[in-house]
């Protein structure tokens, strides 16, 4: 029997910084992290192996964090548990004092006619699935992409960029439907079509059709599209298979019962990241929504709360604040889009603005900024905001999430000091945070 | 005599940011601007002119908002006023119902033997002295610049690109002395000195030498530097002559005497941008920091308020957010460096981080992040913070200047949602802006 103060289970970014967090706050603490893979991989990265980088050894999440922190490795698996005893699948038992769940999700695998048929692929966080994978996608032509999210257009971009000829299936009327309102989804798929994706909007697949390997897929409404590969990228769900093993309350399909400080239905286990139900942070709804930048902020509120409440901030729910880049464009989203605030019934007034990256305009790298921006029409406080262009769009989301985190309204943003420099940023002038929310406040003020 | 509501007088980025927010907010005035330049320039844009920039003409900033905004444009001078009404050095009158004064600032001459030579040259910001600058640089080999702040930096930088010698000379022990600690200083110093550039720092200038024109820098050590051309960027003063023609209080060192409003001494009349005096939010000291950070949240404020207040928030001061690039690397600062933290006597912690912009690392574009922040160690607020990276940098110092604007503390900052993406950010678990807080928590518990 090895004995822990704390123990992980989960390899994933929410256990490795939920490790760290235990480790900073806790410095006397014996600590473990459990988990099934010998190597973890970088789970943003996964779609990049199949392009950008070289081989799958590329993604690999070090495991440099854990020994800094002095966090014991266990490559095992969890059987079963008695009490705070914990049963390996290698015959060792585990025991702590107090346990954290970041357990993950796993691929949701449609009830397809079919999807059993070799040449069907889900998008699994395991190195060896994913070597194998990469290889078939390598010498293959025709692949098909069931879902336009995320993790379906970053894996469409990457195998256009290797030469293959890729179609995406997508259900609802625009690409990232979940994401970003219709407008910048399609945009992404305006792109996407320059690059040579076919997409296939409104559609639904009723088979994948073959002998034992895949050859088409066909659609509802009766066309068939031929495929040697067809990946499946519809969406993920928490894993909780390991936390029903503690006997703990679950929520099969939004995760394991958490209060606001992150503790399960058992006083000394708590749950972080995919695998812990969570909250939108405006509707109070449960949400399934899974982001490392929610994964990580529980994951550190959780390690420092573990043994007594040090940060007196409960978790409020998720913002929804991720980043992407689709061919040279980058995408940002930070809360509420406008379809999401139509939907829940919120009165909101919407900002606009389109502007330029850098002052003036002739320097180079000039891209252009797009972006749309929610505001609560009678609290004036900033829900949402969507914006295209460059790369830096990718810490510009950030400014946005802050701001939304701290609640504030048109009239505080209004009045913000900003930053700029001709190489590095719009003009001052110019600068879309506050030209999109000037828009906002004319069109409140002139009642539009 | 032309009648008017409002005149606003300055051409800067001040002026046209109160032009534009007072059309918005009064959208029944007439509005006009009077300015001396024929054509205005981006000030920020005017390093880039001597290399990046093709033409000096590619650094106009443009009418066009004056024109879409229905503001008259008058180029002209003014000579004097009498009550509300303003003579011209074309001899027309203009009279105003309220006033901004948007004058700017305009280069030290420092009172240096032999500065009167030909060969010597300011950074003013006119577009037909710099074409001649220009010129001028186009046909020397040896250009010394006296100061290394900003300026004096990024023309040094430019200057380099088109292959001339360059030595900086700079009294203070490091560079940009007075924007960032000073192993943010040297790190700029290395980029540059890599690129060929000569830096003399702990060095005085006795006297410019030569007949006619400039041959050579003494320095009160006794070394002469040839050059066949001298920059002098010292610094600026603020523009006050146009206030004394209005009766206004000035101060000759800080600017136009205005309250938390941006009203002057005179009911009707407001200043703002680098011609107004301000203090620094943290010290309430008055500061001769000139940034288009602030120069734009002053002309927001004031053309807002400029009849009646709508805008129930004064000018906080000056916060000091700003960005440059050298070379390949980008600097940001937002705040207090720990060198004006220690001078004004605050009890601080350091956070320091140093990551890189891609996960994994692996990724190409994958550039380093060294941040360094000042927390207040009793309030834990975040009071300062500085950042050199890749070009994001230019955005990542703003959502520390949001930040620190909404006077969070690390707690807080620990629990943000923060996006990432692999192609964009650092990775979720190495994010700089919360392992840099981190390391200030962690000082801090440790009582170091």
């Amino acid at each position: 029997m090895k004995s822990y103060d704390v123990v992980i289970i989960g390899g994933g970014p929410a256990g490795v910084t939920a490790g760290i967090s235990v480790r900073n706050t806790y410095p006397d603490k014996k600590i473990a992290l459990i988990r099934k893979e010998k190597v973890a991989l970088v789970p943003c990265g996964i779609p990049y192996m199949f392009g950008t980088l070289d081989k799958v050894e590329d993604n690999i999440l070090p495991d440099a964090p854990l020994q800094k922190n002095n966090i014991d490795l266990i490559v095992d698996e969890v059987m079963d548990s008695d009490g705070n005893n914990i049963e390996l699948k290698s015959g060792e038992m585990v025991s702590f004092n107090k346990l954290v769940l970041a357990t993950g999700s796993q691929p949701l695998v449609l009830p397809l006619k079919g999807i059993e048929k070799k040449g069907v692929w889900v998008v699994r966080k395991d190195i060896e699935y994913l070597r194998k994978m990469k290889e078939a996608i390598e010498n293959a032509k025709k692949i098909v992409i069931i879902g336009g999210g995320f993790i379906g257009v970053e894996i469409a971009d990457e195998l256009l960029k290797i030469g293959k000829d890729v179609t995406i299936i997508e259900m609802e009327e625009s690409l990232l439907p979940a994401a970003m309102d219709k407008e910048f989804g399609d945009m992404a798929a305006e792109i996407l079509q320059s690059e040579g994706l076919r997409i296939l909007l409104n559609s639904r697949v009723k088979e994948i059709k073959g002998n034992e390997s895949v050859e088409a897929v066909l659609l509802e409404n009766g066309d068939s599209i031929s495929a040697d590969i067809v990946i499946v990228a519809a969406g993920y769900r928490p894993n909780v298979d390991v936390a029903k093993k503690f006997d703990l309350e679950v929520d099969e399909k939004y995760g394991i019962k958490v209060d606001e400080y992150l503790r399960t239905s058992r006083d000394n286990i708590f749950a972080v990241g995919d695998c812990a139900r969570k909250r939108c942070s405006f509707t109070g709804k449960y949400s399934s929504i899974m982001l490392a930048s929610t994964a990580m902020a529980q994951g550190r509120l959780a390690g420092s709360n573990l043994y007594n409440i040090k940060v007196l901030k409960v978790f409020p729910g998720t913002l929804g604040t991720f980043s992407t880049k689709i061919g040279n464009t980058a995408f940002g989203v930070s809360g509420l889009t406008e379809a999401k605030a139509k939907s829940i019934g919120i009165d909101y007034v919407v900002g606009i603005n389109e502007t330029v990256n850098r002052h003036p305009g002739k320097l180079p790298g000039a891209t252009k900024i797009y972006t749309k921006l929610i505001y609560a029409r009678y609290s004036h406080i900033l829900l949402g905001a969507q914006v295209k262009g460059g790369e830096s769009v990718g810490e510009l989301i950030n400014m946005y999430s802050v701001i939304i985190q701290n609640r504030m309204t048109d009239m505080e943003i209004d009045a913000l000091q900003i930053g700029t420099h001709p190489l590095l940023t719009s003009s001052p002038i110019a600068y879309s945070v506050i030209n999109a929310t000037v828009d906002a406040i004319l069109k409140w003020y002139n009642n539009k």
